[in-house]
């Protein structure tokens, strides 16, 4: 039987978990395509993004993965577009044939046609916007030591995550400690309760794929650790300055961070999907296009009635199914339809707090934290990073510092003219501490 | 007595040196000023160069440092000049008075006038010259693999690093085990023995200040691990594509690594000194300008007869005695002689072989590494930063591996047209490896 070459796009956790399976398999040599060189752990890119670790503890080389596998091939570059017709992907400007292609390219941030949410929010989905995040926050309260304008320091200190879902409380969670074990403590020009972070969600409550209880839980806790919740509130602009709600308030910030959604990203040459998601068959592939598989956050399939979430384990899982499926194929054998188990959702608040449902049982507290640390280490790739991650989680637990405080690039804030001042009333009051 | 204000420019070696004396008395405040708000630990600047170390892990938040003296104030800010007639520094366009001064800014990268190398070349100087030169090493192995063109492919695989000091004779041991253990293992794509490390230096000795027996152990250890080291040989002109030598030979390669020489930074309002450097009392203050104090690679300062060398001990041991003599100043007391007492030279080759010399002992190989190793961790800033090091460094001894392989920034190299490319007898043979 001669070879199939198969072509895999994004070395995410479907990507990679793709590859992995069809490295198995003699009658198939695999070229994984990524325009970066690693692949990236995003579930800990908030703790980039809030000095607790290094960028490349959580990025692990993606030729290191594909040292065993001597069918796979690694090629660095951007994906231009595919060409089902002629069975090609274009990658920097030159065509690379497939037999079968798995397309994982993941989900970037989504901005719902808000104004100014591209050009005046970051994100929180690369290496890049965390690294970002920490030098715009470090920079902000070192010109705020210097400024001698009152409203200006006031925004200077006021640090705005907008999205409360697992990322947006994680990163206020962790914002939090910065604040309160760290820049208290390294910053004598600035009282502590001057730092506001604020957590912007639109809808009713925290975290809201779990119970309610574990919502009230998550929002209780951050607000003992100093984060001003503002539940029901949308946000209808972001400007230089701050962020504007629907109802008027205007909350003065230098820096916004976006997590309030995602949108598969678009190939060229691909269906547009759905809210930004392809709708595949139950077997992971495009219906007109049956040697293209589309797995994790950019698969729209259905199950139950509503659109799996778009998190690392369906990623993983839709990999690992779609890679078995081709191989299915390749050797005569009826596919099989896609089905996500379930194995439950974490998330992290802060130091001793997690939140946790798995198959109905809920928990909170010491042990959710545990077991949440536990579970990061575990999916966590590459033994090195393993070692790197747990050895400053060890450290951090001690001695209560986030050491990773580098400001790479010191980041220029705005000036902001007289008249584009916001009238005092308009403003957010400072939330009680 | 009234409390005098210290300013100090740099948190360098000798700026941070100082501080930690001037600290310890009550009757002065400190103003230390830097343009990063980390001490950075130059001397393992070629490992994160070399993907041995993360970036953050060398560089060590000021104001950590600071928390333990509650009369010294940081402020991040580039220094535009000094006027000592008002006795005032300006950063960022604000003016900071003093009623001493401490210069410590360092020195910057050098290129003699040589054409080309303030744009072609990468000097290795601070953390984002070390993150830029590990992108484009890695990038250029990325589009070696991919380009179909055999002479681009060759000059990207060749990386020449200029100067055969401590930094030139670190950077390219670094590379070349780099190149064995890490990209040997990662590129199938590429046989070993394409990929070229060239150390150029201009004199006819590596590593000239100390013993030739020394020199000949290094040259010897670097060819052993696949170097071509060229004496005698030098650079011409830097270009996009290559290092032209005075000789007339090119050496194609898209990575050169400038190490050549360094210059103290000029600050406009001081006395220009001679090769960069002002030229001090032994006291360590500008003649004319007795309340302004010059520490470090910027110093001038002859001892029997030579300048002192540019490096961290020097700068240390004078931040220390600046402040010593200030403070005696203060108290009324006669100012002392500065005298620099050389506790010895170190530097390291590659894994298990270094060299040193102290007060006239010669010693290298596995000894001199193992003490290099002690004293590079001991002297680097951080307990947090001492954990992880030693943790890399260990984790690197047992798996031969550089784990640090990310690339932020893919480089893009210029397309060489027709026209510009270089006659075959000119380029240089493939030294045997």
């Amino acid at each position: 039987m001669a070879t199939r070459h198969v072509v895999v796009l994004g070395a995410g956790f479907g990507g990679l978990s793709a590859v992995k399976h069809l490295a198995r398999d003699r009658s198939v040599h695999v070229t994984l395509i990524d325009r970066n060189n690693y692949h990236l752990f995003q579930p800990l890119l908030y703790q980039v993004a809030t000095a607790g670790l290094e960028a490349p503890q959580i990025a692990w080389p993606i030729r290191a993965i594909l040292r065993r596998y001597p069918r796979v091939r690694f090629w660095m570059g951007n994906v231009d577009s595919v060409d089902p017709l002629d069975k090609r992907v274009w990658v920097d400007g030159k065509a690379i044939s497939y037999d079968y292609l798995v397309v994982s390219v993941g989900s970037t941030s989504h901005d719902y046609g808000i104004p100014g949410v591209r050009e005046n929010a970051i994100p929180l989905k690369s290496l890049g916007d965390a690294m970002r995040i920490r030098d715009r926050v470090l920079s902000a309260v070192e010109e705020a030591v210097r400024t001698t304008d009152p409203a200006r320091r006031r925004a200077l200190l006021t640090f705005v995550v907008v999205g409360g879902g697992p990322t947006g409380v994680e990163l206020a969670g962790a914002l939090a400690e910065l604040k309160r074990h760290v820049l208290a403590r390294d910053y004598p020009e600035v009282a502590s309760e001057e730092i506001r972070i604020v957590l912007v969600e639109a809808t009713d409550r925290l975290l809201g794929y779990l119970s309610p209880s574990l919502s009230a839980y998550t929002r209780r806790t951050l607000e003992q650790m100093g984060v001003a919740v503002m539940t029901s509130r949308a946000v209808s602009e972001v400007t230089p300055f701050g962020v504007c709600l629907r109802d008027g308030t205007f909350i003065p910030s230098y820096v916004v961070i976006w997590t309030a959604g995602v949108t598969g990203i678009a190939l060229p040459g691909l269906p547009a999907g759905r809210n930004g998601r392809i709708a595949t068959t139950p077997e992971l592939y495009i219906p007109d296009l049956p040697d293209i598989y589309v797995v994790g956050d950019l698969n729209g399939l259905e199950q139950d009635g509503k659109t799996l979430p778009q998190v690392a384990p369906v990623a993983m899982q839709q990999g690992a199914w779609a890679a078995r499926n081709i191989l299915r194929r390749i050797h005569g054998k009826p596919q099989l339809p896609f089905r996500y188990r379930d194995k439950g959702n974490l998330a992290t608040i802060g130091r001793k707090h997690a939140v946790g449902e798995v198959k109905g049982l809920r928990f909170s507290g010491y042990l959710a934290w545990l077991t949440w640390l536990a579970v990061h280490i575990y999916y966590l790739t590459g033994f090195r990073n393993r070692l790197m991650v747990l050895s400053n989680w060890i450290y951090s637990y001690f001695t209560y510092d986030f050491a990773v405080r580098v400001i790479h690039h010191r980041h220029q804030f705005p000036c902001q003219a007289e008249e584009e001042a916001v009238p005092a009333q308009q403003m957010l009051e400072t939330p009680t501490d």
